[in-house]
Order: structure tokens, then sequence, then C-alpha cells
């Protein structure tokens, strides 16, 4: 099969969350994104395929990693990329968020990449303009590039994803990157699992297919992937109830919790890491980490999202 | 006519306002950008007019969509564009404009496109550097590819300028946008009005070849484009007499005040928007608002002019 | 010698501080800078020597100057430059140097360009990574592109380094310029000189292989280069003892005190000057001033140094 196959048999617009991917469209991304690895690892790491193209990060929340991410994706693939944070917006002198949007639709993009901290703003965004538009963080909704790089991360280590336990562990309430992953995993016929105390696990957490652990001995106990969640502070308003000590003593992973895993288990994590709070550090340098390699598929996986993307648009059009 | 010929015409290092401009020079720009507006509608967006030049915007007060539209602008003519907001600048630790300008002029840009909060200081930076300088507006003094942007708007719509009536409305005293768009369109022919309170109307505004109205029916009436200008609430010290709401009333262009004007007029405004304060959001998402176009319009207008600065500087040299 | 044989005899990985480097090492990298003058004087100033490379300016205290320069070098060698600055970064969020470092590394960058308000936190970053590091400036440790700039620019000047009087002046204790300066100063062979007050000189300055001086008409005496220093008011708690007048009166640069130095002496400051504190206006724009010069052999500067780096690595590799 070769690459453009690939990309036709993706018949989405816009990539707004997980749950809108048919498993054979997530394959297709994966081993598009699979393709892209070695692009990075290039000296000449540019490529022509979006050139022309324009690309804006439209950011209401800073994020370096993710924003970095898709900047260096977007680049590499030969698209000018605008970044605009919301510092500098004119968002502050009152403009609605679909002011915002339509204005930049103005200015005709191909590509709009979205973080927003309200759940459901980017897919509403994506209603009023033009272009594709990619959710890179909407609230505690969904992240899906976040589960796109992990499923090729435990992919590419495991060589399958079907029938792995994977545990995802920590503060699943506020997580989007929980969410995405849970959709992902099980689409792509994982066994999920999420482990937390019962004040971080989200009301009707079951309805997802996931089983539920509040210990995490007994969550991580045979599993192929932990991983681990941040602990989202800056979202905890007051309402959280353990010292960061004492969440650490019950909720971090370290090499006597991991132990519980299976020997090859992967440890994840989507960082910025809390090291000594969700994770010690000797287990996220440890062997079984594979935090970093997490960063590099995102770059790949990116760059398949926004390679995917448009060329369906035109087959749209 | 071919491209080449306008652009000779143009016989200007610098675009700092309006008033420097023959109304010839200012058609032919409207000409070029004319031809500019199908370039940011193509997938590729990529021209090689401006390749292996600097183009630094250099904004001392933030603004989205300008910067972002010139940003675009520059890098559709294949140009390097590096953008220098004040928050990160050397300004902070006590470095004057002057040195600023001299440290930039030192790395050799071939365009400065500038913003800066008092009338004048672009103008005069524009004497110390050795590179084109384009005003992205100075205080309440001009910004003039906004004036262009308008006129190329109206122009596409109306097929000319000559001859409508423009009601400019609303916050006259603190607007660069009014003062350039008065000095362009009457240049082009137009009969031009101001409407807003006396409060919000300049001291010898009269003397600019205008009539003034202090009452909305009155000055909207049967006028041909009623442009609203944005309530510059940040640069009102106190002063400022009626409440949102009551200015609204008064002066914020609804439906009912609409009709008052020809039943095609156009409806802009250069946004950022207050909606319901200035302007109702039916008559700004309505029929007549050519809004989002004026966007579309400013990236055109921006590739325009520095395309017609970078050649004429050679010819001056 | 062609550009590629300079280029084969520069045998490090990361530029770091002066120290690392040979006298050989030094003059190669004016070298090559001085064929890269001609570059940014051109219309077009794009090179592809870096094509498809990925320079990332990671800045942890601002500064405008250092990182435009950078960038507009970067660019213009073809380089898809990313800018990350730490008001956005992960860093607030409570991540480690090193593992923004690692994050980045994982997104496989040809070249990290370092700025960090610690001595020795460029270094340590450097041992982590798999790409090339240029040290930006390090607190008060070293800043090396800033001594290679000012040495092109007193060696097209003067003809030669070796041989000639330089005196550092001010606030040395603050200052990785100085440092830098020194180190470099020294390995090719000048006299360098450094005067201050006693509270601005660190102790056991003497062991830096510099004349000592505590009054300026002393110091500056016979110099052919006088380089001022920025006055660090920013780093200074409260310790710092006379006014900015008595300052000035005593350690700042004016006609006076110039008179001193050799008729034809250069004036150098890197940037950005407090006027009326450690120079005089009429100096920093008088006829013996080369303070823009520096800037502009800066952006030649550090297109040299990327381009020695990246091969260099090659062959290590």
């Amino acid at each position: 099969m070769n690459p453009s196959e690939t990309v036709l048999r993706f018949g989405q617009r816009h990539l707004l969350g997980m749950a809108k991917l048919q498993p054979f469209e997530i394959e297709n991304l994966l081993d598009l994104a699979e393709r892209e690895i070695a692009t990075s690892r290039r000296d000449d790491k540019k490529k022509s395929v979006l050139k022309g193209r324009t690309q804006i990060n439209l950011f209401f929340e800073a994020s370096t990693r993710t924003q970095a991410s898709f900047e260096l994706a977007g680049k590499r693939l030969g698209a000018d990329v605008m970044n605009m944070s919301v510092g500098n917006s004119s968002v502050k002198k009152g403009e609605t968020l679909i002011d915002t949007a339509m204005t930049l639709n103005a200015m005709h993009p191909d590509i709009l990449v979205v973080r927003h901290h309200a759940a459901g703003a980017v897919a509403l965004l994506a209603q009023k303009v033009g272009c594709s538009v990619v959710n890179a963080g909407d609230g505690a909704h969904e992240h899906p590039t976040q589960a796109l790089l992990d499923a090729l991360t435990i992919r590419r280590r495991k060589g399958r994803i079907a029938g792995l336990t994977v545990a995802i562990c920590g503060d699943v309430l506020h997580s989007r990157v929980a969410r995405s992953n849970i959709i992902a995993l099980n689409a792509l016929g994982a066994r999920v699992r999420v482990v937390g105390p019962s004040t971080l696990l989200p009301a009707g957490i079951e309805d997802m297919s996931v089983e539920v652990f509040r210990r995490m001995d007994e969550g991580i106990a045979d599993a192929d992937v932990v991983m681990m969640l941040r602990l989202q502070r800056e979202r905890m308003a007051g309402a959280f109830v353990p010292s960061v000590r004492e969440y650490f003593r019950y909720f971090g992973l370290d090499e006597a919790k991991l132990k519980r895993a299976k020997p090859d288990a992967l440890v994840m994590h989507p960082g910025p890491m809390n090291r000594g709070v969700e994770i010690a550090s000797d287990v996220a340098d440890g062997p079984q980490s594979v935090i970093e390699e997490q960063v590099e598929m995102g770059v790949a996986v990116r760059m398949a999202v926004m390679q995917a993307l448009l060329p369906s648009q035109e087959l749209a059009a």
C-alpha cells in the first residue's frame, strides 16, 4: 500500500477527538506516522508536502511541548506556520472565540491547530471555519494527537495493541489525555484499566469500557503498559484532599509499585512530569520508561495527521 | 498594464500614512492588491517575490489581527518574517525607541512593520533606518493599510469609490482608522461623514473635509457605506460619560438604525468588535456586513504594499 | 583556503564558552564570519547551508537582540527556527531544566541556542542532548558569541587584535560579556584591562591575566579600544552604593574621559545601552563608536558558529 492510498482512506476533514475515528482510520494514521519517524531523524528534515499551505496554531492555553511539536511537524512538511497565543490576542480586548475564529478563517489558513480551556470549544470553532481543525486539547474532553502518539509508541514497542492490558493511573478526572486514550485503546482492542483515588475518578467512568481500581497495586498488577497522568494541580481548586507527599505514597509510581506490573511493562507519561509527585525519578529515567520516545512519536503523529487532513479536505470539497 | 508597471509607478520608500499618497498611488496599490487576492485562496499560497528578504514586525502595542495579517502576507511572498513584541524587548531594560530601531537596522532587515502607541513614533523611526518602514498604527494618528483594505473592500463591492457617501461612526477621537480612512476616501472622491457624540469627535474635525453629525439617524441617512469604529475603551481614562448600554442605544448600529442607510449599504468594522456596544450581533453577522471580507482584503493589501515598497527602494538607491 | 577547510578545522560539537576554544579555532570562526557579512547586505539573504535543519532558541531569560540575531542567522542559513521563551513554557508547570532539554531533544533539533540565568546551566544541558548547543549567555559566566562579534569588530577596524590595549569598563562583576571577552582577547594576544569600582570587580579578577584599574582616567589611558559594559541594574539587590548620577560621573564614558584613550580608539558597548548611565549619548553616537557595527557582526558571527558546529557534529558521529 503506498502513502496516497493510506491518505485516501482517511475520510475526515477535522481531527476533533478519538471518538470520531474508526479503528481502521486510527491504524492508517499510525501507519502514516510510522513512515514519518525517519524524516525527523535525517539531517535534512524538510519535505514539501505542505509547501505553500498555512498552518495557524491557536493556543488559548499555553503549552510548550504540544505547540512546539505541531510547529516542527508543520515546518518539516513545508507549511508556513504562524503561532497565535492568547496572551497577545484580541480575546483580551473582549472579542469572542467565534469572532477570533472567523477573523483567522478570513486569512485563509489551511489548518488550524487549537487548544482551548473549555471542553467543546474546538468543535464549535470547527463548525464556523472553512479549513481543517485539529484539536490540540479542549478542557477535560479530548487530546487526540496525544492518544495517537501513545498508541504508536506502544505498537512499536509491543508489536501490537490488541490484547494488551493498559493501566491509566492518577488524575483521570481532569485528564483529556486519559479520555482520548481510553477511547483509542479500546478501539484498538486493548484492555483498559483506570486507577486513582475516588476523588480523581469521574462519575460514570465505568461506562467507558474500563476496569476501575482505587489501589495502585491492584490496578497495575500484570499490566503491559503503565500510563501515568500528570497531577493537574493547576486545575484543582482547594478540593483536593491528600498532600503531595501522601499522593506520591499511594499513587506515585515508584520501583516497588512497578514490580507489580509485567517485567517488561512500559512506563509512559504525557509530560510535563511532576517528579516525586506522580512518578519517581528513577522510574521516569529507568529502562522501562518510553517517555522521551512518546515525544518523538508526537512529531511523527502530527505530521501524519496534517497530511491526512489536507488531501481529504480537497476530496470533500 | 502588467504588474511591474504598477509597481514602478509607486515612488515611496515608506508607507507612513495615507496623507503622503497621491490618488493614483492609492489606486495602483489597490490594483496590485486585487491581483493578490487569488494568492491566498489557492492551496499553494507561496510566492517567491520576496525570497531572501527579511521582514521584522516590531509591535510596541499588541495586535493579533494586524500582526497576523502582515506575517502571513510576508510569508506568502516568500520573505523571512521575524516578530518582535515589546513584552520581550530591551525597551523594558530602558533602551530608547531609536536605539531599538538602530539595533534592528544593523541586522539588515528589508522592511520594518511598526506599531507604536505614540503618534509620530513610526515616522521618527523611519528617518533613522536604512530600510522600508510600514506604519501598522501609531497612536491616534494613522493606520494606512487599514484604510487601503477598507477602500479595496468598498471598491470591489460597489465598483467604485468616487461619489459614494461613507459614514464613519463612533469613537472618531481616538481612532487612527478614522483618520486614515477620511484621508483616503476623500482622495478617492467619496463624500465622507463622521458621526458620534461631541465628546468623541476631535476638535477641528470639520477641517478634514467631512460633514459632521452628532445623531446616528441623520449621519447614516442614505449612506452607501456605514463604517463602525471600535469603542477604544482601553484608551479612555474615566472621561467617557455614557454607560455602554446608553452608548449602544444612541450610537450602536442595530437593524433599526441601519434602515436609514441605503438598502444595499455596506456595514464595515475594523475589528475586534465589541458586540452589543458599537454594533448589534445581527447586523455584524447580517447580509450587508462585509467585515470578514475586510480581513481577507487585509492580507492582499499588505502583500501589495510590501511588494511595492521593496522595488521602489532599489530604484531610489 | 576554501570555506569547507575552515569548517573542518573546527573540532567542537558545542560552543559553551571561549575558554574551550584554541586561538586558531577563534581565528577560523572570525574568518568564516567575515565571509558571511556580505550575505546580510544582499537583497537575497537566503542560503541553503542549513536547509532542513531545525534550530531551537530556548531562552530562559528574555533578550531581544541576541534572540533576534540568532533567529535571523538561522533563517538566512535556511534552517527552520523555532523560538521557545520561558514565559510560555512547561518550566512554569514545575518541569526541570533537564526534562525540558530532554523533551526538546526528542524532537530532533540540530542545534539548541540556550540562554539561562544560572552559570553552568547551558553546559549541563549540553551533556544531556544529542545535538549541538550554543551558549547564548549563562548567568555571569560566559556569552561566547558576544566575544566573537566584539573580536570581529575590532579586527576589521584595527586590522589585528594582537598587541592592542583593550579597556573593559564598568560592571565587570555581573558581566558574562566581560568574562568571555577577557578570555578571547587574551587568547588573541591583546593586553586586557578591567576598569571599575571595587564593588563591581569580582574577587580574584587579577588571575584572569588582566590589569585592574579602579579609576577611569588611568584605565582608559592610551587604550586602543574602550569597551563599556551595561550596568546590570536588574541584577543588583540593593547592594549597589552610588547613585546613577554619581556612577556616571566617575565611570560613565563621556567626551572628556574618552580623550585619555588613543585618538582613534574604538568605543564599544554590547547593548542595550543605558544612555547617561554608563555612556554619554554624544559618545555613543560619535565618530569613534562602533556599536551598530557590533550588532551587524553579531549576525555574521552566529551564521559562522552554526555552520561550523553542524558539520563537525557529523564528523564526530
